[in-house]
């Protein structure tokens, strides 16, 4: 049985490790996949696009449990979610917002299950853990609590927007990654050839490309990401920062003749 | 079997892998579970916290190996310990003085286990991977060396203490987490309810939350952690760089009466 | 069947989990180990030293996989190589460098097993997951593709030279460790005993020493590193931090009277 691991904890402190061993005391022949542990503090969102762009890949049966829970301790609910195959067990405060389209969503309510533990503040190691295990060891989801409706989404940005007869598409900067890519909402599909003219943080981008190595030193360039949307890069250093672009940002690409 | 690593060999060189393989060519049947790879380097105490909070969730049976070194090629002894069902191995420079009470320790004496290796500087690969490997496939722990009832410990702070009649707690700043929290050994049994006053880094917190959720922007709080004792957050930031505290400053906390 | 990971992904996005989950779904009896996902971002070289230091240490028949890919989406070829028992996967960019020597190199060209997927970024989760993951499958490398023997090599530095008329030892900084020891490719055998004189980034070096203990606070020392060759140590503090020392300085030592 495999179980991937989403969190905040960074791995300085104990708290990874408490997840882990709870995992492996209450389901012995689980296999453990760390996903990242280094999701910035609280951001529920970063968290996320994390799991939708990993956990797709994994077999039918996984289970994903993601803890980035600032409302810890909070009568915030914790969700198990069964969608495309996949088990996902995290508090609800929209990190499963990819996956709640045509999903099944439950409010896990079984203190039965909880382990007794000081303080309220490590819900990944005292009711996450014991709840994914119990996922692992068979329990049906439906068991769990009562199926709901109204899971927590999070306030997406307006969602990206082709308006074929000017021949502009406009999105929004949904993330930044390692290597300074800033990684856009926007089809693949709808920019498919030059000209074409991004604007994004106040700079202008006017090159199309397929793949890192192509790029012109210095040069900015749109290029096809692995989640399939429009990503700016630049070669060789992080076109994030050499441009000024922030997640959030909004995008404008004017395509065809309007972007001569 | 499950074998847990600690060290603070970051993540960025061969050393854990160097590390991992030795364990899976000599053990291949582990289950090899990272608690962390990121201790400061040479901070044997952060090691021994981490490995404090997390050992104890793991199964009986399992092998926590835990390699922070800085005496490595000298002749501080190496460790085996059998403590509450666990077993671990570690240098003893203090790593381990938490599960060293009421445990079964022995210094390990079998150069015929360790490999042969250019150097003194890698006696994780070197020697404790094959120590830990031993335990893994069965070798009785009495037959690594002799037992010893001397192990080194780390110097401890003043335990905290409690002056019920003068209703003022004391301890000290044993950790600060990946999100700022300033984790103390006062035990939150001793703090119970407002009126608190404490005084930690120049600071002054007068609040008692139970979630972090619950804490007023900018406002500091005691709290009951993980390991249930106090600790000081600020919501949404770091407690300890905004108050300036610092892992081992004392607390003082005023109760009842005196902290009005 | 052990499959290790070598990469410069990071772990703050959905990279590692997505090239992680695809190895699970195609391999699904495969136990992952991760060696490095913090190689510098296309620091190919850094990489290849990893793997140098950690997968001799695993189990005959690992497959090795190590994804770092500037060239992502070129023409750049994709390498599966068999060496000294152990199976390696990676891009023609220098990566396997160590590995070359009385091997077996196969230049892959196998379309039918790569994933369709958007972009051209990502060979990670869809070229090499799925080649690996035929390896662990049994798949015969020489059925991977046709084999060649031009794999492209890093540009080494001058090889290290040892002028015993001279008594003189010159080599190269090939990296700094996450402690700030500087690691060279002079053998320490060449370099036995004092007096010595080392010169590397503008300080000068004159002890030897076997670990780190040994060591005088602010006197910096050689000491024979995890290699088997002379690294520049100070105790307690980055060595090369202190002394300025980069990878690829050069670095000569003088023996004997010569030091004097």
């Amino acid at each position: 049985m495999v179980l991937t691991l989403t969190t905040d904890f960074g791995t300085s402190d104990w708290y990874v490790g408490a997840l882990k061993g709870t995992l492996v005391r209450l389901a012995p022949s689980v296999a453990l996949v760390d996903l990242s542990h280094d999701i910035a503090p609280g951001d529920v969102a970063a968290a996320s696009l994390v799991l939708a762009g990993a956990a797709p890949t994994f077999p039918l049966g996984t289970v994903h449990l993601a803890v980035v829970d600032p409302g810890v301790g909070t009568a915030r609910r914790m969700l198990a979610v069964a969608a495309s195959g996949h088990l996902f067990v995290a508090p609800d405060n929209g990190l499963l917002t990819p996956f709640l389209e045509h999903a099944s969503v439950y409010s896990v309510e079984r203190p039965d299950l909880y382990l007794d533990a000081p303080g309220q503040t490590f819900h990944g190691r005292d009711r996450f853990a014991p709840i994914a295990a119990a996922l692992l060891g068979g329990v049906p989801i439906e068991h769990l609590g009562p199926r709901i409706d109204d899971a927590t989404r999070l306030v997406a940005p307006p969602p990206p927007v082709r308006d074929d007869r000017r021949g502009v598409v406009t999105g929004n900067v949904v993330h930044v990654d390692r290597y300074g890519n800033a990684v856009t909402d926007i089809p693949a599909s709808w920019v498919r050839a030059e000209p074409i003219r991004a604007t994004v943080g106040g700079a202008q981008v006017a090159r199309l490309a397929t793949h890192y190595a192509e790029l012109e030193p210095g040069v900015p360039a749109l290029i096809v990401g692995s989640l399939g949307t429009v990503e700016i890069a630049l070669r060789g250093q992080s076109a994030a920062a050499a441009l000024a672009i922030r997640r959030g940002d909004a995008i404008t690409i004017e395509l065809g003749a309007l972007a001569r």
